[in-house]
């Protein structure tokens, strides 16, 4: 069972999409385990460089160049501060798009916990009304919990 | 704002944490773009090696090395397969595991044509039986959609 395919997509034959797809372009963007890693300390709550490269377990050129990336793609803002005595320093705060990554990065916790197991206890995300375990899914805008099969994929490609 | 965070989690300072970390795992098992353009594939119903590689646009050797890494991280499945007078060839079909990555590839794909456009008309992704357009949400098990602010990580770590 696969998802459905309309429009272009489902007579495509064997051509690449490259850039049309939506999932190439951020891939290209934000698909490396640092910048996830960075997120992920992002998501924690963690703002300031010195945190995030010792958090990520990364060199600060590693770091640096990768938060870089992540200004650029808009995920991540820098922002100056200054505390009394010191020099400006810069911290760096989820945009708009960065938040919108939240369902990716439980995504990949999600899975990574499930099927990719660890000798440690898994960490376990919860809702806070309710205590209930918590899973990224697939949900329409009417609201329905929508499975592979009843997926509908390429309704718009070059239309 | 950002998640709440308890147990370990909590109070872990800086120090970073490594493969305890499910996001982590599943990055170094399939965080890069070949590996997520060949999920895109399957779940667009592409099975077969000349196909796979073509679609994705790498070269032969690279698709070769993805494939066998995805069939290692238990995403795909090599299957034999012969057709009259043929030798006998092998598809790559998505194990359960595989299938469980649809809301990160679908949020991946989501992402990028919100926040990372390209020239072209957007690709569309809806649900068969109401059509009204689907996103990548986090859910909890009581049926509630979970926002960034209500979602606590780190319940159990080293529990």
């Amino acid at each position: 069972m696969t998802v459905q395919l309309q429009g272009k997509l489902a007579s495509r034959g064997d051509t690449p999409l490259g850039d049309r797809c939506g999932i190439d372009r951020t891939m290209q963007l934000i698909g490396n385990r640092t910048a996830m890693l960075l997120l992920r300390e992002a998501f924690h709550g963690a703002t300031r460089f010195d945190s995030l490269h010792q958090r990520v377990g990364v060199s600060e050129a590693v770091a640096a160049q990768r938060l870089k990336e992540l200004v650029a793609a808009g995920v991540l803002t820098k922002v100056p501060y200054r505390e009394p005595g010191q020099r400006t320093r810069h911290e760096y705060l989820l945009t708009e798009a960065g938040h919108a990554l939240l369902p990716v990065v439980i995504g990949l916790l999600g899975w990574g916990e499930r099927y990719a197991p660890s000798g440690y206890n898994p960490t376990r995300q919860s809702h806070a009304h309710c205590g209930e375990p918590v899973h990224a899914v697939l949900q329409c805008e009417a609201g329905h919990v929508v499975t592979e099969e009843d997926l509908v994929l390429g309704t718009s490609v070059d239309a």
